[in-house]
């Protein structure tokens, strides 16, 4: 590599740099679109121009940036960088190649292609075809760690799960008669209420939903509200449990084997027939051993959208999705405190020698306040 | 304050920190008498002399720090800057006040006084008696902090006790098939082995003998092998185990509720009528529900002069002492593996709801190498 090649190379990594910090603010509002940021330079080396996918629905990176320009003669021979592959298809907006195909810039330097089928490189021909330079593979390491959620459940056709339990000291979640509140301490709990505004739902099961009557709702930090989705097999909840009535019954999922009752609430005219009906959605997935058919429910929440869902299940949700191996990350917060009884955090994963535990494919200790927080990913 | 005093004030802080760092290499070696530095300054401020308590049965620090004075001439209006208030009684060793008094210094600055019975402020009278000034409670918090469990054990009667688990992140101390070899990993092990080597004995229950047959050793790193004690409750565990055959047989306490067969073991003329008799030591503690009480057995020990206990123990004499509210320290190794099912860290402490649970009076969280150290003042 020639020296000033050498020098262009790290430019590109700068301003790529800048690109990917860009795309993280729209962390918690983009899902189920990937976090896409891009920096538009002049071909004297300044930037004129920055941008990011801001929403879902809303205008991508490359339109954000490219109408930030303020001197459109600036755009001549300019470089666009942009951490994505430009999209080739139109969505919800029409696509990004296309409009950058026809601006007079000189090249378009990407850090990762983008792996969904309605792309694939598609976008990166068009721009060839319009004689611009394409340089691939500038922090594409970084790249594929920011969208890291979203590509997997492209890969695997469910959302990225992420499993969280608070428990004791000595590994229970709950005292013997029941209660929970509150295992951890406020900072960890604020944290909690952190990831729910990042993911795109969170999910308990019918146990938490019933005993707990958790609402699931950001409340200790400023964020967006996430779906919720309750695992309830028989559809049978009662109807004032908060995530069945509460000011968000919209924006709450019920996932059910019981396709009778499914049926009837998914046919408008028979569900305004009722007295009292549940505004929410209500979603059927396959019974398996008389309860609903885990990797069945989330390829279906896959289908609407959900790509990352953070789940706040009791012991048997937890132990269930574990057991599976339908768990990405554990987040597992412990407290100084001990029970000695109560209801133990995980069980029945069918280990019974020590060779046959699965190890973590890496982990992370982390004090939260009093807590300590081990981040392992499955 | 005048400047001046402040000055000496300052001066006796930062020899006494030097008296407290040479008491400190006595540790492990001094049970059951406490750790002990001393520190000779001459009438312009140059230390003269240093020594501490290096072992059990040896000479006191003041007599090493004397001993250690290579111009006897500088001893005329010396400062003897020393953690704890010199003996005034005839022990395995003459008592330091008496040799002190004898000195031609001006003054003996002190830490803290000495508790014990046969001390108790003895010791000063003596000094002051002999016209030399005594200064006292310099540095005394961090001097008792020192000698912490020394203190802790001539207040209650019983050792300190600290309590050692590893467990895995969800709680288990063993997979179902009993193994537990090995939940934490190396650097924990050898942590877990420098404790032994720093405590006057190291403890097992009846189950944790039997099953794993532990040897209790230090191995993996130097140190002295403690006295290693098993509550065997009917006395009846089989010789060919480690604890009761190997080569620290002699080392071995085992209590036992049995009268019978202590008398029979207690008696030189009986035991050595067996062919094949334990050399190790044999004490009788009082019956409670079945098992040994264990605040009896605590009691014993320290009539036997061990005053800092180390508890490996296995699920039921864990939870037992801590029932019992006779852990002073926890030590809880979190080891980032899930079992999901197996023996319980803790269990049956009758705490029924949340408000119920006793905090620890104060706690740290440390990383130890790949596990996740808690450490717990109960």
């Amino acid at each position: 590599m020639s020296d000033s090649a050498a020098q262009q190379n790290g430019n590109y990594r700068l301003w790529m740099q800048r690109a990917l910090n860009l795309a993280l603010r729209g962390k918690g509002y983009v899902s189920p679109n990937p976090m896409v940021g891009c920096v538009i330079v002049s071909k004297d080396g300044n930037i004129i121009g920055e941008g990011y996918h801001e929403r879902y629905g809303k205008a991508h990176a490359e339109v954000n940036a490219v109408q930030s320009v303020e001197n459109r003669e600036l755009l001549k021979n300019a470089t666009v960088v942009v951490t994505l592959e430009p999209c080739s298809h139109t969505g919800k907006t029409p696509p990004c190649a296309d409009m950058l195909a026809e601006l007079p810039i000189a090249r378009v330097v990407i850090a990762m292609k983008d792996p969904h089928p309605s792309v694939n490189g598609k976008g990166i021909k068009k721009l060839k075809a319009a004689d611009i330079e394409v340089i691939t593979g500038v922090l594409q390491k970084e790249a594929e760690k920011l969208n890291e959620t979203w590509l997997h459940a492209l890969e695997l056709g469910r959302p990225f799960v992420t499993l969280k339990i608070a428990q004791t000291a000595d590994g229970y979640i709950a005292a013997p008669n029941g209660d929970s509140k509150w295992i951890s301490c406020e900072e960890s709990r604020k944290l909690v209420h952190r990831w729910r505004s990042e993911d795109d739902a969170v999910m308990v099961g019918r146990n938490t939903a019933l005993h707990d009557n958790p609402s699931l709702t950001v409340r200790l930090v400023e964020g967006r509200q996430p779906k919720r989705v309750v695992i309830d097999g028989p559809f049978e909840l009662p109807r004032h449990l908060n995530l069945l009535s509460d000011q968000y019954e919209e924006k709450t999922i019920v996932i059910t084997h019981n396709r009778e009752k499914w049926e009837k609430e998914s046919d408008p005219m028979l569900k305004m027939l009722q007295s009292n009906y549940f505004r929410g959605e209500v979603i059927h997935a396959e019974k398996s051993g008389g309860h609903v058919r885990l990797k069945d429910a989330l390829r279906k929440l896959h289908d609407n959208g959900i790509h990352s869902l953070l789940v706040e299940g009791g012991r048997d949700l937890s132990s269930a999705l574990v057991r599976a191996g339908l768990v990405d990350r554990l987040r597992l917060f412990i407290s100084p405190k001990l029970l000695g009884g109560g209801t133990k955090s995980i069980s029945g994963l069918n280990v019974q020698r020590m060779e046959d535990i699965v190890p973590f494919r890496d982990f992370k200790w982390e004090q939260s306040g009093s807590d300590m927080l081990l981040t392992a990913n499955l």
